[in-house]
């Protein structure tokens, strides 16, 4: 009979899921049973430290909630989302603009709005205004580009963390005019704390980290035949853009918020302007590392 | 600034982990985000299988309840709790009884029998005697050790998934002689599938695995002064032996019923006999892969 030890219990493991019909769910699992079973052995993990493992992700599990993504708070602050996003790009066009963590706030449904308008509809804080143009990697601007974006209050939290879910604020979607140009107004971006309230909160005071985002706003821009772009623009000057807990930053998203720009849409606001490159694509694929909870919970659901 | 890509992003990590003051924490967590990060890029994983696995996670914390521990289910099917014990074996001494998993219907709370009593309470079928000696690593039998069975019903359901959590069958304590010898009546043990009814048992399904455990009971042995033992018997002659979905069986552990003995306590019914080798120990670590499930979800509460 087979003799299962520590070395032989991975090749058993493996042959067990070697009847997958999906050729790559197969390659997925076996070199997750590989590298899983590879850290249990390189740190000769004990019986009362894997029971602390497996409570551990039951809490992660059992904290999400319709409006609540654990496990994607998990991945962000173990730099896997981020690492997610880096594979991506790099099938991707080289001269693209960046992807940036989804993160766990997004919403599909948010309200679709006029160039020019605010998302700002319960919140207060600065106002600024947030322009530029959608162009594809020639420089040429994609015209109706589907732009949706959110960010936090002036107290770090976003809407889905304050109010009943069906009050949504400082959220929009906004279609780009013919030349690719996108116009809106929203408050300048704050710097927040990740959930702390969870077991991913108690992870992140046991390593000592400060836990904080810089101050950031996400985008998603969406054309028929381009690749979705899932990012983030960061603040230049936040004190958290080189230690960001969930490794979001690149240097190419940080931006400067100018005071005075005659150039902008909305001249009489402090503006921040940015333009997004898309990369064309052939299939649909979003790219969107991360999704609505909503939809996350509901498929789940058995 | 520094560029996070999908090779720096690794760094990055370790980096912001390695405040973790708990030696152990920051050694088990860099060990973690490397092998995780290294699976990531091994397979080139898009943001729409991160999805996948972002639900399929979330979907296995909600599953738990009070009596049921899906992570651990998850856990045994990918050979991470056979490797654990294994490993816990290899840090005691060779020739005590090997671990078995604990799986995840074991309770804390079974009732204290006498000697030679059944535990069986509801169920219906064969009985049969099981009997042995609890010793040393020199065959010394040690006294009053404390022994715990549990073992599903001939439909190959444990209590905790049939009845209301407050009827126990099927389980019992029970303490040595003075030699360390056990008898009790019980039922001759049945093989069952795993619970396919939650997302362990979608995995299962996809990867065209059986689902089957050999027939089995579980015990768990502890004395002072020796290690506990968290083990199983198997029954000779099970089909499944060889291809346990949870990667259990140790050929040592594998037994015969006998119809006829003439040394069992209980000479009117067939029998099952094993001696359990306990290996001294200075420390009190449980060694125990797997705990009482409302333990777990009662701990991991926020």
């Amino acid at each position: 009979m087979r003799v299962i030890d520590e070395n032989t219990i991975t090749d058993a493991a493996l042959e067990q899921m070697s009847s997958t019909p999906n050729q790559r769910l197969k390659e997925i699992m076996a070199s997750l049973v590989r590298h899983l079973h590879g850290f249990a052995r390189e740190v000769d993990l004990t019986p009362d430290e894997w029971l602390q493992a497996i409570k551990f992700l039951t809490a992660v599990g059992q904290k999400c909630t319709e409006h609540r993504q654990e496990f994607i708070l998990l991945s962000d602050t173990l730099g896997l989302s981020a690492l997610v996003n880096a594979l991506h790009d790099k099938r991707g066009t080289e001269s693209a603009t960046k992807s940036s963590l989804l993160g766990p706030f997004y919403r599909h449904d948010a309200p679709m709005m006029k160039l020019g308008d605010s998302i700002i509809s319960k919140s207060k804080g600065t106002e600024i205004a947030f322009y530029g143009q959608v162009v594809d990697t020639n420089g040429k601007g994609i015209p109706n580009a589907l732009v949706q974006i959110w960010e936090p209050d002036e107290t770090g939290n976003y809407d889905l963390q304050l109010h009943d879910p069906s009050e949504m604020d400082l959220r929009g979607c906004f279609h780009c005019d013919s030349e690719g140009r996108y116009y809106f107004r929203g408050l300048c971006p704050t710097g927040y704390m990740i959930p702390m309230d969870g077991p991913v909160g108690d992870m992140i005071r046991a390593q000592k980290r400060h836990g904080y985002r810089p101050a950031h706003i996400h985008f998603v821009i969406g054309a028929p035949g381009y690749r979705e772009l899932v990012t983030a623009l960061y603040i230049n000057g936040d004190p958290h853009l080189e230690s960001d807990t969930v490794f979001g930053v690149s240097q190419s998203l940080v931006v400067t918020v100018n005071k005075k720009d005659d150039k902008s849409p909305l001249p009489h606001l402090a503006s921040l302007r940015y333009d997004f490159k898309l990369a064309a694509t052939k299939d649909q694929t979003s790219g969107r590392v991360g999704a609505d909870p909503s939809q996350i919970i509901g498929k789940a659901a058995h």
